[in-house]
This record gives structure tokens, C-alpha cells and sequence, in this order.
């Protein structure tokens, strides 16, 4: 990118080439035609597309794309000479979309992306590639939907020295945790409700096993910390155990689930994990319900600070990635970690097994004489400390009751091993369920 | 500034004039030394302060700064030669502060305030310094403190249009507001004890009587619009009419009050006004309690997006600050009201008479016969329909007891005039209390 800030005046196009045109490739289009003149007055010169990669030329996507340069390998825009940024919306971590965000930044030209999974896999090499080749690589909607929270974090925030990063960063499973809460219903059947509403994909995996939103805290906390955190080394659970009966003892208990995106750094290293956790219902974090997003960090000076929006869907993703765009168009931009590249150093997640805090624990127990015992013995001989018990008497006289258990702050480890001994138990019927409690 | 990409390796020091030494200014120094590490590698260049004005050099500021130049007139840090960017500290809209800030302009030198009153007063002329001097002028701290409430709204959200922006922008009133409901305690009461807790100046004028919300909310406004509002078309109320009793009817009907500054734009053009409000109880700008801030703006594409954290305070307005000087070490600005100036036009808020919406009104009545019938005809007589009511009955047999009226969405040029016409009543003894009922 060659533009400096006297270009302001003039009128001469940055030019587009988009590959794919879904939800958001199409609001992208919609976005720039209809915003067009405050974009042109904010980016300083007129923005346009003139180049598009996408399967299918003649579906209606809402905006008539006919008369632009269509590419059937989307890793040709990345040499069209008419184009000076590209703008990567297929999504996923290899195939077609890493190739041609490689080819563009080798090339020289600006990226824009909105694919979390590519960046949190292959951040590392990517912020080398646009480093080497001086092509900046923009990502804001990659996380968060139209929330700025990468600007926020590496721009707003880069005086500080953050201790703590995360939040609520997929919606599909913030939709189904309240949905699950305010009806009572299990996850299957409000699972297959999101799925009906185009809240959750026909493969919901991504999403509901928490790989979505381990993508996005792999970046949040590559940014927040100073140095790319290795995707893999993310410890990741989802939201399929959570019953509906979790969500009544929440509450009963003053607390929501929700599942949180965490990352906390200190002179041990970073720890990054995403799970289901309890957070306490007089939290800012528990009121965000949903498909909304948000993100928390917190700061030596700065404090605690919440963002919160719609994290997903066609017109925030695209305000997002057109906000990168302008950017680019202004000349504005940041590497890619915020910092040198080449004096940063990936590290990994300490393991999930280091973590201390307080626990939930559901059992589905014997309804019989000795059961509590055994339990509270196993915990106690674990170095686990209970803080509080639930047990309803069985109403229908049935074989299995719930006890649901709290501890006060405890090592993990320590909390694990107790729950594969209390699960070995023969009056304990099913898989326990165990949750994380947060004061986030 | 002649700080360019290339630059970012290099090690030539960014140098600050600090003018004003206060918490915030100390808080600087103390930031810029304990996060010297961070800061260098993301502004790519060390930032250190080289000269400082204050009143006193002796006093203990928790930082030595005895070795820097100190200058006895502030204006002096614009044409000191070791000086590159010129911190403003001091406050106030005009004086010092203001001739400070204009010389460092003129002298081509970017210049970063904290001053919400310079830039709500005189932004307009600033912005054409700051433009014909190619000088940038930042003030991220201006806004909701360590809050990237600016850079959210003109860098984060630029490529949308913005229909409203908003919230919670004192935190003092926030704070005092907060305890009235909680405590039950009086407005005068809770005020002392808020002075004596430093969360309120010693004259609370400026904060109290929505002065400083105001100021924020034109320089929100502006940024949000894309053209400078007049700071003087906008309407201002305080907090000091609010009555310990008028939290408890709120909390009774759901609401909790805020005072809040909320600029909305549409084909009438910019509307923005500071009031206290009743907003219901479950929405999140509701749960922003004691000194904290949070921004609300709609877009069009974007949706709503909610920044909620500390909106004062040494750490979190130095981290600000800070976040602006990487800003210009890195050579990334962005024009004062995120376009070029010279296609602004400065613009007048629409009188608060225009707006409509649903209003709160308390009255001390007598009790006794015929006292509803004669303050329901005149809603009816002006055209306000009622939602809801409440009266209870004098415990003590008072002679006045308090009567709460609830309208459904009406123009507010109707509802003042009831207003007017129910305060000449000979049953109702003391003034009114109006409040409006915002769903923001």
C-alpha cells in the first residue's frame, strides 16, 4: 500500500477485489453502495469493488455484481492489476482462503479478512508474510462481528498492560444458553430451533464445541499479550453437557452460564481456555444475551472495560471489515500483533490443570442413605473445600436425584481428580457435570 | 509530525511537553516509566517526556520529574525545540489551556488533550488549526476516560451511519445516583459524601448540573454526525432535582435513573440533550453503576454497541492519553472530525421542545378530594394520555402527599405545557419533577 496522508484530497479509487460473496460478501457490497458517501468523505477517496471470486454468478444476492471483473479462482485476485486490497470473506483455515491471502500479501497488497480461523492457526506466518512483503493484513471481523475489539485492544488500549482478555465470542452458544434458560428446554431441541432461525449452522460443531470460539481467543489474546498464542495449545470445552437442569440451578444458585472465552496472563506465561462457566448474575457479562457478543479486558491503568454488540450476521461483520478497509484507504495501520514481528515469539497455553478457581459440580445420585458420605469424603480427601450443597428430595420417588455441589476456590487439578473418583462411584449414575465459576 | 512507517525500527524518542501536573499528568509519567517496555515496542520508538509546566515543583507527584525542563508558562512547551508533541493537562476552555493548544498547532506540532471543554467549545476552529497546520490533534481522553469511546466511534464504526450515540458519560452523577438508590439517602447528602470520597470537586457544578456530560456528548455528536454541533444548542439538565424519592417510585416501576446525554440524528437533523431518564431496569445501560461510563451508539449496519468501563481516574485517562501519543509515534491520525474540514459545516442541535417520547412526573399534591380529576383534565386538555399511576396514601396525614404520573409517548411541547399548568395548581405545593423515559 503506497497511500500517505496527502492523498486525502484526491480522488483516484481504492479498488476491491472480494472473494466470496455470502451473507457478508453481499452486505459487504450492499454497505459500500449505500454508506458510499460517508465511506468516500472518511477513507478520503471513493471506495469500489471492481474484482469478485465467488461459485455461483447468478444468484440474487440483493446488489447486481454483474458488470465487475468475476475471477473463478479467487486466488487470481491476488494478481489482477485492478485491485489494490483483497478482501478474503470465504472463511477456514486452509484451502483456497489461505492461499490466496499468502498470494496477496507476497504480492504486495493489503488484506482485509473477516476468517478467525486463519488467524488464529496461522497468525504467526501470516504477520511475517505482511511484514516481509510491507501488505497489511486487517482483521477486525474476525472477532466480535461489528464490535471493534481487535481496534480497541492493539490500538485503544496499547498503553497498557493488560492482565486478562476474553468474553462471551460466539453467539450461536449465547443464544442457545439463553434460550435454554428463559424455556426451561434441553440443548438438542433449542439447538435444533437455532438451526430453523439460522442462529446455528446445519453443522453446529464449530460453534457448540467451542472451536469458534477458541479461534477468536487465540487472537484476542495474541493481541492483549503481545505474542501469538498457539491455537492448539488452547484448552477448549463446549456447551452439549450443559442440561437444562444446570441452567435452573444457576439460577437458584445466583448465577448464569454462559460460555466464556478466558485469557489471563502472569509471570507464569499466558493461560487461554474456553468453557462454560458460571459467572455471577450481578456481572455486566451474565446481562449479554442472545446472539450478543462481548469482550472484557482488563488493565493496570486502565481497569475494566466491557465492549459489547452483535458479534455475528451480514450488516456488523460488514461494518466491520469496511471500517478496515477505510484504514487502509487512510493509510492507518497496524502490524499485525501490534508490534515488530520479528522480536515476537509464539508461546503456548499452560495447561488447563494449572488453573484455580471454584467449581460446580451436578451429580445424578442413588436417592439413598451413605450417597452424601461417600461424596463429601472423596472431595475431602482431594484437598476440596465445599461451599455450598443442593439436594432436592426426589418428588416422584424416582431411583436418581440431581445434588448439585459448589466448592470454594480450588486447584483444578485437584477438582479433577476428585470428579473421576466421585464418577467411579457406583451410585453415581451419569457423567458428572463439571463447571468453572467466574468472577469475570 | 514527520513519523512515518519506516520509522518503526528506529530509536529516536518521541518527545513530550506536559502541561498540567495534576493526578492525570503524574499519572502519565507514571505510566509512560512502568509500561516503558510496551509502549516502545508499540509505538515502535521510546516516548519520553522531555519538558513539563506546572505550578509547583516541589510537591511530591510519586514521580521524580525534578531532572526535565520546566517551563513557568505552559504556552512555552509549543516553541520549545526538544519538544515534538504537546501534552494539555490543564482543563478549561479557555486561557491557558486554549493558547497553548492553539500555538502548538500553529507550530505544526500535534497536540493531545484531555480537555473535554476546549474541544466541545472551540472544536471547530481547532480542527481547521489542526487541518491547515498538518498538525494532529488528538483527545481519546476527553471522552468516557480509559473508554476508547472516540476511537470506537471514528475509526471503529466509520463506515456505518450512525443514528444515535449516547449514555452514561459523568461518572460523579453516575456515582451519586447509584447511591441515592442504594442508600435511600438525599441528593445533598449523598453529594457530601461523594466530595469527601474525591469523586466529586469541591464546586459540583460542572458535574452535577450536566455541564460535563454536555461537553462529552457534543464532542460523541460530532464525531457520530460527521459535522461539529454547537456545544451551546445543547440542551442541558442536571441531577440536582432528583429526589431520593423518585428512585424508589423508579425501582417501583421498573426504571432506574441515569443521567444521560443522547444525541440522535435524522432528517430534522442533530438532536442532543443532556438529562437524567428513567431507563428500564433489564436494559444494560441500566446496569452501569457507581463511577463507571459506558457509550451507546446505533448504526445503521452495525446495530447497537455498548463500551462500558472506568470514565475517570489517574490510570484509566492516562492510559488514554498514553494510546494517543503511540498513535502519533506511529504516524496514525485522523482528521478532528474524522473528514477533511473543510466540507464541514458547523451544526445546531434542534431544540429540546421538538423531541417525543414517554415522561415521569412527580408532584407533591394535597390530599384530598378532586386533586386527580383536575391534573388528569389538563393532560387531556394538552393531548398527554397517561400509562400509569401511582398514589399512596399519606401515612402520616400529611397535608401533601406524592402523586407519580406516567404518560404514554407524547411531544414534549404538550408535556411542559401540562406541566406548567398542573405547577399553577393551588394542590400542588413544590415544583414538579419531570423526567423522561428513554428505552436506550
Amino acid at each position: 500500500m503506497s497511500s500517505s496522508k496527502g492523498d486525502v484530497a484526491s480522488k483516484t479509487p481504492l479498488r476491491l477485489g472480494v472473494a466470496g460473496l455470502g451473507t457478508v460478501g453481499a452486505g459487504l457490497a450492499i454497505l459500500l453502495r449505500d454508506n458510499a458517501d460517508i465511506i468516500t468523505k472518511r477513507a478520503g477517496r471513493p471506495i469500489e469493488i471492481t474484482a469478485v471470486a465467488a461459485r455461483d454468478k447468478t444468484r440474487d444476492r440483493g446488489i447486481d455484481l454483474s458488470a465487475l471483473t468475476w475471477h473463478s479462482n479467487a486466488v487470481d485476485l491476488a494478481s489482477d492489476p485492478n485491485v489494490d486490497v483483497v478482501v478474503e470473506l470465504i472463511g477456514g483455515s486452509e484451502g483456497t482462503a489461505r492461499s490466496l491471502v499468502e498470494a496477496a500479501l507476497k504480492a504486495g497488497k493489503a488484506v482485509v479478512t473477516a476468517n478467525k480461523a486463519l488467524l488464529a492457526v496461522h497468525g504467526d506466518s501470516l504477520a511475517r508474510l505482511s511484514a516481509a512483503n510491507n501488505a497489511p493484513l486487517l482483521f477486525e471481523a474476525a472477532v466480535a462481528g461489528g464490535i471493534p475489539a481487535i481496534k480497541t485492544v492493539r490500538e485503544g488500549l496499547a498503553a497498557d498492560r493488560l492482565l486478562s482478555i476474553g468474553g462471551i465470542l460466539n453467539g450461536t452458544c449465547n443464544y442457545i444458553l439463553t434460550a435454554m434458560r428463559e424455556t426451561g428446554r434441553d440443548f438438542s431441541d433449542v439447538l435444533a430451533e437455532a438451526q430453523e432461525l439460522g442462529y446455528a449452522e446445519a453443522d453446529p460443531s464449530t460453534d457448540v464445541d467451542g472451536i469458534d470460539a477458541a479461534h477468536k481467543l487465540t487472537i484476542l489474546a495474541s493481541l492483549a499479550f503481545g505474542q501469538p498464542v498457539e491455537f492448539d495449545s488452547v484448552h477448549v470445552e463446549g456447551i452439549r453437557c450443559i442440561g437444562a437442569l444446570d441452567l435452573t440451578f444457576a439460577r437458584t444458585l445466583g448465577y448464569r452460564i454462559k460460555l466464556l472465552g478466558l485469557a489471563r496472563q502472569s509471570e507464569r506465561g499466558v493461560e487461554a481456555r474456553v468453557a462454560p462457566c458460571l459467572v455471577p448474575e450481578a456481572t455486566p457479562i451474565a446481562q449479554v444475551d442472545g446472539v450478543f457478543n462481548a469482550v472484557i479486558a482488563e488493565g493496570t491503568f486502565v481497569g475494566r472495560l466491557m465492549v459489547e454488540g452483535r458479534g455475528a450476521g451480514a450488516g456488523p461483520t460488514a461494518s466491520a471489515v469496511a471500517a478496515d478497509i477505510i484504514d487502509i484507504a487512510r493509510g492507518n495501520t497496524v502490524p499485525v500483533w501490534g508490534t515488530d514481528v520479528t522480536t515476537l515469539k509464539a508461546t503456548q497455553s499452560r495447561p488447563a490443570s494449572e488453573w484455580h478457581g471454584a467449581f460446580y459440580l451436578r451429580l445424578s445420585v442413588a436417592d439413598r442413605a451413605g450417597v452424601i458420605a461417600d461424596i463429601t469424603a472423596i472431595l475431602r480427601d482431594c484437598g476440596v473445600s465445599l461451599s455450598s450443597m443442593i439436594q432436592h428430595p426426589s418428588a416422584k420417588q424416582e431411583q436418581n436425584v440431581p445434588l448439585v455441589l459448589v466448592t470454594h476456590p480450588t486447584d483444578e487439578s485437584a477438582m479433577q481428580a476428585a470428579r473421576q473418583r466421585i464418577a467411579a462411584l457406583d451410585v453415581v449414575s451419569a457423567e458428572p457435570v463439571l463447571i468453572r465459576i467466574e468472577n469475570f
